[in-house]
């Protein structure tokens, strides 16, 4: 069979941009992330007062979004202090888009991943890592040394994710000794991060585990401080919790990623008055268009399980009352339009059910301000998973 | 705040590829997602095979792996006569690669969208697509008149997965009729592919919803006839019940895509003998290391929701008895290690729980033939969504 392998040079490059500046959110071409750029800023602005006001650092949670351009966003007019990610080689992406301070708040075991995280201090930024392991602080001492570099080390404990982490106290103590001593490592504080705490529906389950967390971290102090082992910082936090770490006394850094976004799933976490959290607004939506209505009373939209992550639950429709995102599959999203209102072509946005997954498998975010396009942003860590 | 924009010339491009050729699969980086070539050939031929005795053609769908290179392998080695894939963008990532006859099948109804389909038989290809509503086969034949190319036009009847397609019988023909009386159309068959049946778990399910889908293609054949129009093709099926559509005498191609790789889901469908279906080998895999393991029972993993999609379940581990994933989260999965038997950095191949959204979110397949790295497979058509 003949083989074309033209260049197709009446397609122009880039063309998988999903919108041109200035264009009407109307044709942006879908599905693709759509920020609104008013509830975007309101976020990162709210993040950045309630930080003041509770006394703490924020070093924003970038393996959210992803983005060069919005964790420089939440750094200049957002009051962080520079960027925390989960794999070496989004810390890569950020230091390349000029953020100078990046957390990798993750265990870096493999050698080839060590020897990239080592190197990242020679750019002149500030780099560091998460342990749970004796046996970890030595590899990344070696690889220091190999680069002539110094890495900050957090030692992780786990405070009741139950994921990684060391336990509290004496062995999480014994892990920050050695660190202390390892030449290429700085003992840089306790991370001590909750995950599944974020999405406890309620404040008192929150304040229960969070409670639990903040326990742990004051035993360790204690023990680091007989050992008279200095601990400059205690990094954790999110969205769903900050408020409780915020005040405690003990958390000097608050790790928030969702705060700048928000999601279907953190619109079902209530507050201290047991309604949702009011505080931030949904800023990211999955716009879609109508593809198909052959049934009166179901529509068909262009946006799947490639245009999301349904893991906490299916998309909503924003600001929709009357049409529901019902189901879905690779390619599509069905509709229930009782009333059978929806146009082919029209445009819904839809509210992922969570952000950090489903910002994961799309390369563009279209900034859009008043009903027309005013940004492209690349998701310039999508994918960045080593 | 001083920015630092350097290139980072201490790092090499395409430093995101996780292995090299020659590499043992115990080095490559993860995670990522590992091809048994092996496995992989062998489904490849098989399908090609069953597909001859049955007397069908076999139209590969590239949805499934959005990689040029297994298409091309499809077509070359495994009887295939184009792809189908379901996105324009997609399609032009096939076309560029040298597939000459393709299928969206699937609706296109955005005007930028239908003038970029309406663009690509100017390269010498076949470019087919699918229509659900009368309107829609005058606008595609307004932008094939613009640009003085020819589109094939599949009608695509609702055959019980009630997602896409108009109703069989006399609506699909008034669609047919319409697309018959098109410049710059072909009328080409029916597109009746149903989605959900493929996944029904007993033989008997798929064997009932299937037979009541030939009865809605034999209707409307036998009513195309009627009025005097040819119907050139009957296209549809996919990997759980190609045998029942292929046996059927009226489809004369098959659309199947997960043979190629197989997943955990397709791996709980039985067959006939109501034990899982054996002609094809699980050929893809996550392959995973594991990264912390500070509690004894517990081993954390690399690989979590934005390694994968686990919208039909978790991931299972390949070829162990001892070791389960048994939860994950954005970046990590947990290992159910109830002997302690796991050791850090120790590589996991996991077979995902559905192939397709998986391979979405990663940019490359690692071929692995006998312990070592052979081929790295681009995953071209990754993220085309439009």
């Amino acid at each position: 069979m003949a083989r074309i392998r033209t260049e197709l040079d009446t397609f122009e490059l880039g063309f998988d941009i999903p919108a041109e500046i200035g264009m009407p959110e109307s044709e942006v071409q879908t599905p693709c992330l759509v920020i609104d750029l008013d509830a975007f800023e309101q976020n990162v602005k709210r993040m950045r007062d309630r930080c003041a006001e509770l006394n703490v650092r924020l070093r924003a949670h970038g393996k959210m979004h992803k983005s060069v351009d919005v964790a420089l966003y939440q750094i200049d007019h957002g009051g962080a202090v520079g960027v925390c990610c989960q794999k070496v080689s989004e810390a890569e992406v950020f230091v390349r888009g000029g953020v100078s301070d990046v957390l990798v708040t993750n265990e870096i075991r493999d050698p080839l991943k060590i020897d990239r995280l080592a190197q990242l201090p020679k750019l002149g930024v500030r780099a560091g890592v998460c342990v749970d392991d004796v046996a970890n602080a030595a590899e990344l001492s070696q690889a220091a040394a190999r680069h002539g570099t110094n890495l900050d080390v957090y030692v992780e404990i786990d405070c009741g994710h139950h994921r990684c982490g060391v336990a509290s106290g004496a062995p999480a103590v014994e892990i920050a000794k050695a660190v202390t001593a390892a030449p290429g490592l700085t003992f840089a504080g306790l991370q001590a991060y909750h995950g599944s705490a974020q999405h406890f529906r309620t404040f008192p389950e929150r304040k229960a585990a969070i409670d639990a967390a903040i326990a742990m971290v004051r035993e360790t102090l204690s023990l680091l401080e007989e050992e008279g082992i200095a601990c400059p910082a205690v990094t954790g936090a999110g969205t769903g919790s900050f408020e409780i770490e915020g005040a405690s006394g003990v958390y000097t850094e608050m790790q928030c990623g969702s705060y700048a976004f928000m999601d279907a799933d953190y619109n079902r976490v209530l507050g201290t008055d047991g309604k949702p959290l009011s505080m931030f607004a949904n800023a990211l939506f999955i716009l879609t268009s109508v593809m198909s209505h052959a049934k009166p009373g179901s529509a068909i939209c262009d946006a799947g399980l490639k245009a999301q992550s349904v893991d906490s639950g299916l998309p909503v429709v924003f600001g929709r009352e009357d049409v529901t995102y019902v189901a879905c599959s690779d390619e599509h999203g069905e509709i229930a339009d009782p009333d059978g209102v929806l146009a082919i072509n029209e445009r819904l946005r839809l509210v992922p059910g969570h952000c950090d997954p489903t910002c994961n498998v799309h390369d563009w975010y279209v900034g859009v301000r008043g009903g027309r396009v005013e940004r492209l942003w690349p998701v310039s860590a999508r994918g960045r998973m080593l």
